[in-house]
């Protein structure tokens, strides 16, 4: 499959059952409900070494938020209920309740929940107070600039990680600008995130090393820098590959952002040096979903 | 001391030693070496909850970086250098060596070394090769787009955290303006930076809690609508206070930064709403350092 | 009428009847389809003194531009199609086929059109090329980076200029963060721009001038600082007021839009200082248009 | 003179003499004097078509303006005294008078001056309050969220606009990233801007046209497209060019500001694309200033 010049391989991105929750930052405006999320979702690009995956999915006008101020929804991603609620409480307690006028409530409805203010109400020292609004309680928490409210416990559910491709350029700056243009698409997606800085990793990793104690390595198949040397998978006019990460609520909806992403790397074409879209796979062994190109771009 | 209608109340901030590290972030542009360090310095506001202190210090021009590119530096802050050096390696791993076209260097000379890239090169898989420039050793790391090249060690020195100044103000707006401006002008001073959500917290705690398994709880006494309640330290018409935290390399940095603040704060002033500065202290007992407001802006 | 403490004035905003285009900047990346459009619709805050009024509409996705690349979409309003066509061609002059990566299209449909790319291509010296599809008119021009593509024509038609509403508050700081709150919210609103500096205006003008050649001068009844002086229309704890002027492609949208701002501004509400929304008309005898603010928000 | 594998061409920059003017807008905060200054600087990209050349030359830190707020300088060139003055009180009106919260100053000392507010006074209807500090005279005038303040006169000097270097490259994305790093670098030399949008320009010009009535047109020797059917100046692996403008108040800034830029560009260097840096002239015949690269650059 060729598009506008640029080569769709025929290979699949292999991805992984997670669990993930959306949460909304509101705040007397929206720079500040953004401060508060860019901190919440720093240091998550991935379980392994940032314990979670998150980022911002969207910008929430009045009309969207649950107390009619501008917000910000982010989504997170762990590998266990037990851990995405770990992490959830402690990088609320640390990036959103310190932040000037914020607010933070469930983004996501169900059976199965795990705490977001439940634990940090205690910081009210008893002076917090407890409002139950149907079925669901708020906390609200004497702070210096005023309350913090939060929702006691939020709901979560089945996920999807590592949805990925893979854009190889005849330079670095066509492979950045290729992936920008995809990112921006991409986050027109609902209920995705790419949680890499600015939705680009450019250290793509493969299982094993030569050293025994580590468990991946780079994958030296894709790197330029190596072709001479090594089994290479580049192509001589492929210079520079980055890869976009996409972790969902769905398969659908890593399916439609790695849609929208390509898209936009082939809209740029192979007079912008876009030579090919790839994916990272493990074989098919490791991860329950596989998202072949040519299906997702049919 | 009354400036421009604001009441410079005659207190001190109470701040800490700690041990600090400055790393110099470089990319193919300004944007991208800022996408790494956003990520690198989020849920960094403070070493009980986030393990360290992190922050963005400048922006840097070509002329000032190792290898001729936009850059940015960042520092770090930690309890030890033991715990400095494992939170630098982590997050260096996860959010530098995974974005698009990136550098790292030591942004600090001395005696006292961490790891910077040390380990980090073990990702190479044995491709990885070193570079001794005079005393300094950096590694090339091959990767999808390029080479990733970071030194291999960084020094670190003692420093100074938890300077700071309160903000009192008739309105939560009012407050959060003049805070604003505070962060703004403490941006131009080198050698700082202050933690929090867009440098500013509003949820000041006290030692101590009414549960007994708990270190901090809310300061009641500058929480507006505890006045009622409580013995409150707010006059009838201060309704909203912030605060600012900074931390620097040594106390002069934090000095002149805390007098850039409230500089920008006395600015505004009490037309703009703004009522007292004030400051965070325990008693003097806890911190080191002392920094009377009133010599501050003596 | 009062929502959540802030009271609606039982007035109107007049406006006026003008002519309206839209037209479509794509480049190679959101980033620099934004410099173009900046840069284009800067200057351009009221027909009297910049003989054109003008602003960003939305950000558009690479699957809503005709070239698949991403985009911004602007709205220009001028008093005539005669004037509406001297400042476009001037503007896309100036400011698109000199931006990178840039090209322009027509982003409305209709039978009576103005010149948009018409005359620009004679920058190409002979070298530009026509080409045809369907019904439109396509120019390419050679420039240095590539080929700059603009449409032939693009249609405009009747459009509302002038509505408004004005906010007034406690203080100055309160103030403008609720209208930089409705900025953001009437910015989600399709067809409609705000064409004052970030949106907001604070220098609002009644008709005449006790200088004869003058046509307009500030609006005395709303200034704070002459209340003592003269008939004030401020009440004791009204201390500073903002306007938000909105054009819109019809009076539809404007309403749309002052409902969007006026929710978002009384969300803060009567805690955030905000004590009054009103709006300004010349009597009614002017602009045909009234928009009765207790009918917008009912 | 070649540099990191980037060929200076021995050829030479021709500016033209101008008179130019700064002026200091402050504000609440950072954002709203920007806010100011991007709509009054913008449109304003070439004397000829948008009747002057205006861009923000730098943030200013309360220590820095008249005032003691947050501030940015703009610098405005103009082909007389006359025009300056005449588009500078204009877009004063427009864009500075109607922004919240702002005020203006005069940026520049000396004995030849022209207006700034000195007819927008009276705007105040008779309401303007008058100030003289020393030799100089202040205007307030009251609008509707306090005062407006503005310096009556601002002086002008001599300055040198036109100062250009143009990048050619193997691709548009590395053109883009060459300058945009060019950019960044040339914002922090003082006395300078670059007037085009984002800084860069595409559609270099050579004086003259097929068409009689036209003074201007595409530089066809420097557009890819067109090298096979024009006597090109383009080099095989040239597949595009960008330029930037820089106009500088003194012919020692413009040089300053040229080497930065191109020490930015030849930074990234031949392996990021980068083939050759050279200027533009009119065979040293119309302007007085004359940048040979190989002088800037020793």
């Amino acid at each position: 499959m060729i598009i506008n010049g640029v080569t769709i391989e025929d290979t699949f991105a292999e991805a992984f059952g997670m669990k993930a929750t959306r949460v909304i930052i509101t705040a007397l405006n929206e720079t500040w409900a953004r401060n508060a999320a860019v901190t919440m979702t720093g240091f998550a690009t991935s379980v392994i070494g940032s314990g979670i995956e998150a980022g911002i999915e969207a910008t929430l006008g009045i009309d969207q938020t649950p107390d009619g101020r501008p917000g910000v929804s982010v989504l997170l991603f762990g590998m266990s209920a037990k851990d995405l609620e770990k992490q959830l409480e402690r990088r609320v307690g640390q990036c959103i309740l310190t932040s000037p006028s914020s607010a933070v409530y469930a983004g996501m409805d169900g059976a199965k929940t795990i705490n977001l203010g439940r634990n940090i109400r205690f910081f009210g020292d008893g002076f917090q107070i407890s409002k139950l609004i149907g079925e669901r309680r708020y906390w609200r928490i004497p702070v210096m600039d005023g309350e913090f409210v939060c929702e006691e416990r939020t709901a979560y559910g089945d996920a999807v990680g590592g949805g990925n491709f893979i854009v190889l350029a005849a330079s670095q700056e066509q492979a950045l600008t290729a992936c920008e243009a995809a990112v921006v698409a991409m986050r027109r997606i609902p209920n995705v995130i790419m949680p890499f800085p600015g939705g680009i990793v450019r250290s793509g990793s493969k299982v094993g090393s030569k050293y025994a104690a580590l468990p991946a390595s780079t994958n030296h198949q894709f790197c330029p820098t190596l072709r001479g040397i090594t089994a290479s998978r580049l192509l001589p006019d492929e210079m520079s590959v980055l890869e976009i990460v996409v972790n969902g609520l769905a398969d659908t909806d890593v399916r439609a952002a790695m849609r929208a992403g390509i898209e936009a790397v082939c809209a740029l074409g192979s007079t912008a040096g876009i030579r090919r879209v790839s994916a990272g796979n493990y074989g098919g062994k490791l991860g329950q979903f596989h998202f072949h190109l040519r299906e997702v771009m049919a």
